[in-house]
């Protein structure tokens, strides 16, 4: 068997010093850049084997960052996940990703896994909506020095920052969008509101009713899970009153989706006799056949991108004391289609 | 600040000897399993921090695996992820998803990153269609004793396990259904052949034409990349053809959707003028509003939950050498849908 390739043939080949290569190795910036490029170059060619994990208990630096989400099959959080990959590649960090399915437990597995593998940051979209009250996750990240962010569902902690969107506006905007469609009796299909992103969405829905001097009726808003299946069924819920809705927003597209597939088999028409608009811009939603779905743009892309960069200035604070929280928050754009866009705009009575 | 427990508190609170707590905690099956839980339960209480990257460079054991797919926003390799997670959870292994964007580079990048936070193995679906030829892909698989499993798109490595599907049969299957339905003129949307999964669903379209004696024709095959839009141009270059198809099979679902796109752009009906099926049940092929479209099952869950068995059996062997290669080879189901089932049987002339 061969022998193992160390820093000294490395520094032997290259006619320099074994410590500029292990600080080139290291990435160390007090190296030229050329110089560490060439460095990384011949070790990987010689086979050398870094031992990153040791290096990382050593240095207190992995390069690797981890990103927890709910879930990685659906389009906006693997879109996040592309931003924050998009921003950190090039910058020599590496992304691993973690899901928690939404079990709470799961979560606070996958926080105490990457800090155990030494990530260098976590950036994350909570499970529990009142995580904060975990004391697994308070243990885990008081006095710890990697830096946490929180996009889209967040909690708010003292030094901890976030990017997320203006999801009040978003619910605003679409609630008042249906009723410019001439729609009275919105429904919203809402989501656990303990979730600050979800109780957003209805606020906004609820001030538009009330700004527009229509009737909130509590009986039109249910909290449903973010699945096809149960859009379907709350909508059922809905239809059978003896008043049903003319239109309804959903603060989920897949939910939507579910709307849709109810208020179809009912040989309602839509938007004719029901306007739909759902949230998130799922591809789906442009995909449809014929009646494509009106949704909100959240941007994640952009959302990855900010929670990556926020992520760097934080990792470079040496004085963990002089870190402050920043909390980004983006506009949402409304995404009119055919599921609310009537033939005709009535006139104001 | 108070004093950090050690395995001795927990020891001494349990009145078991501190190897036990240590064998415990490292989950060694030597302890009784209502021993270990209660062990593991009490370090939570206690707020025990085990450090897990120290143990790892000990045991050699992490607990952590790492999963590696071209990109995790397509519903079949979230599912696989799904199945594989479903697996290794309740035996107390932790996921880490990895995605390549289809880069060769990132694809050795993330097999590097994942060995150095000493995963205990990597569970893959290619990228890099000749990947057996990458020098560090082989540097760094070599010698290793990291298990290593490859699902879905596989190369064939000696003492490498792979889970797939028949994806000759998948290809059969679907053009035997078109021509049932009376098509004799049937495209066919490949995708990169260097991968096996790719020639195969292709030799089996070609094979079912030969069977029932219709003409294969070279023009009619396209390799086109799974995104919407290149299935829409390809699907252009198919109906500008001087004679036309009458179906296209995809080996790709998100191209059949270009197709379909294109198609209905066109003015033409699926599927009484063209039949379209694609490929991996995505939920958009069941979505669509009116015309539903033909795939095949990969039974995705059952293909991670297989591929996370395989590698449970192969992180036990002691022994490397009398490690096997397993390759598990799923049956495939076309489901058929709107897009292929035209109003009438033609009966055969």
């Amino acid at each position: 068997m061969r022998k193992k390739t160390t820093i000294y043939d490395i520094a032997k080949e290259l006619n320099i010093t074994a410590s500029t290569v292990s600080r080139a190795l290291n990435d160390n910036p007090k190296i030229r850049k050329a110089t560490r490029e060439l460095v990384q170059r011949t070790a990987l060619e010689m086979n050398y084997e870094q031992n990153k994990v040791a290096l990382a208990l050593k240095s207190g630096k992995s390069n690797n960052v981890g990103v927890i989400v709910p879930r990685i099959d659906n389009n906006f959080f693997s879109s996040v996940i592309r931003g924050i990959e998009e921003e950190l590649y090039p910058k020599g960090y590496h992304v691993i990703i973690c899901q928690t399915h939404d079990l709470d437990d799961l979560e606070v597995n996958n926080i105490h896994s990457l800090l155990n593998v030494q990530v260098d940051g976590i950036l994350m979209s909570i499970s529990n909506a009142e995580l904060e009250k975990n004391e697994s996750f308070n243990k885990l990240i008081k006095n710890k020095k990697t830096p946490l962010i929180f996009f889209d569902r967040k909690i708010d902690i003292d030094g901890i920052s976030s990017v997320t969107i203006d999801d009040f506006k978003a619910g605003y905007d679409t609630t008042q969008h249906l009723i410019n469609q001439g729609c009275k009796r919105i429904a919203h299909l809402s989501n656990n509101r303990l979730f600050e992103i979800y109780k957003n969405r209805y606020l906004g829905y609820k001030q538009a009713l009330i700004d527009n001097g229509l009737n909130f009726d509590e009986d039109l808003v249910i909290e449903t899970e973010s699945k096809v299946i149960e859009g379907r069924k709350s909508t059922s819920l809905l239809l059978d009153l003896e008043i049903p809705p003319d239109a309804i927003f959903s603060s989920s597209d897949f939910v939507a989706l579910g709307a849709f597939q109810e208020i179809k088999s009912r040989g309602l028409k839509i938007p004719e006799d029901i306007c739909i608009a759902g949230f998130s811009n799922e591809p789906f939603t442009r995909f449809m056949e014929f009646t494509t779905i009106t949704t909100i743009n959240q941007f994640p892309i952009e959302m990855g991108r900010i929670a990556a960069q926020v992520f760097l200035e934080e990792v470079n604070i040496t004085n963990v004391k002089n870190k402050k929280n920043k909390n980004v928050v983006l506009t949402p754009e409304l995404i009119i289609r055919k599921s609310s866009s009537k033939p005709f705009i009535p006139i104001k009575s």
